[in-house]
């Protein structure tokens, strides 16, 4: 919780740094004759005028290396296109090159452990009768078919590939997604999809969150109780572990599993109470922040615990790296336990954090014995601890910058927290080598990449999918594509696009607003419910936290659950707003389309109100139906004054900038998202006796 | 395929006679003070005002047995309630049945394979201050918390459950659910919430259809190629099937397999060409029909191979019913190979029926020396089989009754063909004991039940849920409940909350509509398409057999796919339309909800051309669009006459009508559902020179 709340303060303000910086950046241009929606933007792309038309002729050939990873990729993207266009094609690879409409090269095998070493880049050229992908490797295959999926375009003539020549290569090698299972459990099929969804963006980490207080999530056979006790039987098998990681590894995606020590871990206490610095017995904890509990680290049983659970662990998650966490340890079981105090002298431990070092050095050895490189969050670096130890860094570059200087590697996530419920626009602006860093060429060689984080406080698998999704689109682009690229409206573009591609992959970003809403009302007469919807959106991580006080099995079945952050609505009336504001005089488009909207938002009350009427979970949102059709007819009488081309009465502008004050109070977990261009309307409007 | 089109022939009739039927029963009288929306409805329920709420204090027990599947399926009621309601209910039963609210009593324990003879019934008594739910099974304990869990409502003040009393026992002991996964496969975790869908109306029999000449869908570890070579990848693993095994017996359903033989083989030969009648080599079926590989009866090979894989089965499934397909044997393999020949005429085998019925009589031995009784399609059912072998009819009752008379037990499916695209009154209409029956009261006791079956030729995992739900669950009270029972528009009202009910437990035949029209037009803005979606649904199944001639590997993703069958708005229209007709002069809410939806149609057609322009797969539709708004123009008129009380001019009425029967001839594999309320309103409008 605490840490939430200082990323919330630090992203507060990288947000407004980064969106001034974006608005300064020029516009991308954009390549004639070429509907470009790709995401992440590849590093080099032409075009001429042309396509590769899809036809039930279509065939598909591995001319150099192929293996049943190469075959499934291809098959999968095959399927997919099939889906899109209504065309049959066959999926076998062939062997006659000449006569393929793709024709897929990959060099040769690589390691059976993907690295971040890996080459992932690819070329894919693509002319009127074939298309050319090649590769070193599989992964960078497996980034071209993601490329040439999104390149699909459809005509009244049909469906087909424009011909494009792309060159790509990605600017960092560590592009993660973190979820943590831990508060809240999330099964497996929702994992696979979001797999998918990852692949699609070319993310290639999955930095599995596998223990909290809250939760102990995966099978140990050799300590059974860890999650017979601290799971409420929700659980991760071996087999489903494993088959996670397969599943990743088929589509380019390492699997980091984390395994939160020596604070954050009541749930494996209640089953081991002795690995704990105080004396149980524990409960697995349901409220969140930080709690005391914390692993003992004076007593050789906890290392010869953690020697055999690593190494189960170490047989079943094939990647180098292994996160132990390493955050949030308060320290009190520590100072309050005589005998841990004893031993600190004795080793001339002078504080708590000193303990903490001591402790991750000793991890650290149980680590390279198992074949795992350390990677934790901030907190664990500490000058001792040797170089090939990573850090991960929530407090932010300043931290991560620190570290580089020291020789550390390290991924930034600050700025990158899914769970904030911040619009897509301030992700895309933070950067981990941000332009005005002070890290010499070889320093900035150890800012690996970054990570997404979906903390899961208030997420459950219901909404998980719309809190990760399209949003982790843009940190995936950030993390592949140029630096200078900062097109925030064309990223908008671009990711609504995205995000119907990711619909297709089965995730339901898009469609579980409406069941929820459906299941709230009761009802499938929802249409005045979804006016009010598209304008809202959950309130800001922390404020949720602050008003709401929910723990782990508070059910996450309100207004605010089912709303997406940052809806294509959002940007959209903004984008409407302004054109507007163009030519405010003219009868345009926009101005039909605006007073449209406003009508709608002043006739919605009276449906909204009905639906809610019944629902006592919905009818914490009755003020925000009301304050609806107020800002309905603030924006009615601003279109009004300014078509008219006169000033408005005097404190006219007070009245209802007054009103659009009232509407940003927090009400029901959920927050308008048209205020700010809405006051820019009002504030727009000329008033008698005034300057504009 | 042949099955299919007799299918459905008979069930056209049946359905025919079925809603005149339907029409002339008596009206349900509705209880007062309690929304009954039960589903399938009790066989007994009286009522009183009063309610039982639902607070943070509501507590459960179980009072006498108890165990691990009752507690499970009692947390998972809870946890539903709690969504529903945002209120956290303890899910730990607890000791103290004098202050809980909700008490559970089961008399105790049952078989550990759930047999045809579990007493399903329960008891529900609630007052305004507990629940009693009384069962002597865990599985009519379950049946019992689904309908507790149907009774939750709201209103202002909070979630609540009315007082009742409910004494409920099943009409029928077997009540199914039929999935074909041979012609497309269906992933596990859809499988599972079918099997979550089928608890919650009471179905309590998964018949697991495993294998066609399209696909062999489980693993066999003695024969592996028979899916290496006769799946496409595409099986479920044994431990998955395990999975879905013990999934469904927990939620008291059982699973019976179906290996369909000795036609619908040919994914068995691929792999083993010797168990064939004719010389391989043999592919997987493309095609839909009925074909000619058929198993060699006639070699002691094949029975040496069907009993080892018949005890590979019986040891992954409990049930003491396997079912033997038994279906659609042309015979033709028998019929040119002449060592068979020469074979019956050794043993006075007359015809290939004659050969089928013996190779039946040695795959009795077999199933039952692996503990297993047999059921099959009409055509297993010969006079030398014993009496412990059951039928299941896709013929019709009269088949199913000459079994009945000839001692044997069955099951009726003809009527139940989900995959018909039939409206869920056509189902409902339909009774495995109709009235007019000639059978004896014993004969009448051998009438077991009924199964709906979802043949997958048109279908895949994409859109199952839809062609299933809800109508499923218009079958499962005819199953469950009275005969009496045939309101159909009582049927339609609670239906449509069922229907939200079934999407609650994670089905997406709802939501799988809208993200359908999203892929098909690339956009969000589906408005337009949503209109001409409301007033359309799928073609019947032989119609669109005739016209598509798609094959197991066409994509499913037309506009066809994206739509319901039997949609809400389908009834709903109707029902407008006929309140309208009551009163055509007066200005009724109906007429204003007419009228808005005649013009929505006649406005929709711009937006929906140009959604249609870029997308080859939707285009198809594009003479729907046009119909749609002629068809607002037809209802508008028809209104505006109407109201006016004067008559149409003459030739009006014709005119009009040439439009719908335009609008009624295929297009795009979609129907218009609307087409005879708008005859009716048509008709009502008198003209000039003529009678009404």
């Amino acid at each position: 919780m605490i840490r939430q709340l200082v990323i919330a303060m630090i992203f507060a303000n990288l947000a407004t740094i980064s969106v001034a910086t974006s608005q300064a950046a020029p516009a991308q241009s954009s390549v004639v004759g070429f509907a470009d929606t790709l995401m992440p933007q590849p590093s080099q792309l032409s075009t001429q005028e042309g396509r590769l038309a899809i036809t039930a002729s279509f065939s598909t050939v591995t001319d150099q290396f192929r293996d049943a990873r190469l075959d499934a990729a291809i098959a999968r993207s095959l399927v997919r296109i099939e889906n899109r266009s209504g065309v049959f094609l066959p999926t076998t690879p062939q062997t006659n090159a000449a006569s393929a409409n793709l024709v897929v090269s990959v060099d040769g095998p690589e390691g059976t452990i993907q690295s971040i070493d890996e080459d992932e880049s690819y070329s894919l050229e693509v002319t009127s009768s074939s298309a050319h992908l090649r590769a070193a490797t599989v992964v960078g295959a497996m980034h071209g078919l993601a490329t040439l999926e999104q390149l699909i375009q459809s005509d009244a003539t049909g469906y087909f590939i424009p011909t494009v020549v792309i060159h790509d290569t990605p600017r960092f090698r560590w592009r993660g997604l973190m979820i943590d299972c831990g508060r809240h459990f999330i099964p497996v099929d929702v994992l696979k999809r979001t797999l998918d969804g990852m692949a699609s963006v070319k993310l290639n980490v999955f930095h599995w969150h596998l223990s909290e207080d809250q939760g102990f999530r995966i099978e140990s056979k050799a300590f059974p109780k860890l999650t017979e006790f601290g799971s409420d039987g929700l659980f991760y098998t071996q087999e489903q572990a494993r088959e996670i990681v397969a599943y990743a590894r088929d589509r380019g995606i390492r699997v980091v599993p984390e395994f939160d020590m020596p604070g954050h871990t009541s749930a494996w206490f209640v089953g081991y109470p002795d690995l704990a610095s105080a004396p149980g017995p524990f409960q697995i904890e349901r409220k969140f922040g930080v709690f005391d509990p914390v692993m003992d680290p004076t007593r050789e049983s906890t290392y010869k615990f953690l020697d055999t659970f690593i190494g189960e662990m170490a047989a079943i998650f094939p990647d180098h790296f292994l996160h132990i966490g390493g955050d949030e340890n308060n320290g009190v079981e520590w100072k309050g336990n005589p005998r841990i105090q004893d031993f600190m002298r004795e080793h001339n431990l002078k504080n708590t954090a000193a303990l903490q070092n001591y402790f991750n050095q000793r991890l650290l050895k149980l680590l390279s014995k198992h074949g795992k490189h350390m990677i934790g969050w901030d907190e664990i670096l500490t000058p001792d601890l040797p170089k090939d130890v990573m850090v991960q860094s929530w407090r932010g570059f300043d931290s991560l910058a620190a570290g580089a200087k020291n020789g550390y590697n390290g991924i930034l996530s600050a700025g990158y927290y899914l769970n904030l419920m911040s619009p897509a626009a301030a992700h895309y602006a933070v950067d981990p080598l941000p332009d005005h860093t002070d890290l010499s060429a070889e320093q900035q060689t150890r800012i690996l990449g970054g990570e997404a984080c979906m903390w899961e406080e208030q997420t459950s698998a219901l909404d998980i999918d719309s809190r990760i999704w399209p949003r982790a689109a843009a940190v995936a682009e950030r993390l592949w594509s140029s630096r200078n690229l900062s097109d925030v409206e064309d990223m908008y573009r671009r990711l609504e696009v995205e995000s119907l591609r990711l619909e297709s992959l089965g995730l339901t970003h898009i469609s579980q607003e409406d069941v929820s809403l459906r299941q709230l009302s009761g009802t499938e007469q929802i249409a005045p419910l979804q006016t009010l919807a598209s304008v809202l959106e959950p309130v800001p991580f922390d404020e949720r936290a602050h008003l709401q006080h929910a723990n782990q099995l508070t059910p996450l079945d309100l207004l605010v659950d089912a709303l997406p952050p940052d809806p294509p609505s959002r940007h959209n009336f903004e984008l409407l707003v302004h054109a507007y504001l163009q030519h405010p005089g003219g009868r345009t488009g926009a101005q039909t389309e605006l007073t449209g909207k406003f009508n709608e938002w002043i006739n919605g009350e009276p449906g909204i109100l009905r639906l809610m009427a019944d629902s006592p979970l919905l009818a914490q949102a009755e003020p925000r139906a009301q304050q609806l059709s107020e800002l309905g007819t603030v924006g009615l009488e601003a279109v009004s004054i300014l078509s008219s081309g006169l000033p408005a009465a005097a404190g006219w502008k007070g009245a209802r900038l007054a009103v659009l004050d009232e509407a940003e109070k927090p009400q029901a977990l959920v927050r308008f998202t048209v205020l700010k261009p809405l006051r820019d309307l009002v504030n727009a409007v000329p008033e008698a006796g005034g300057g504009k």
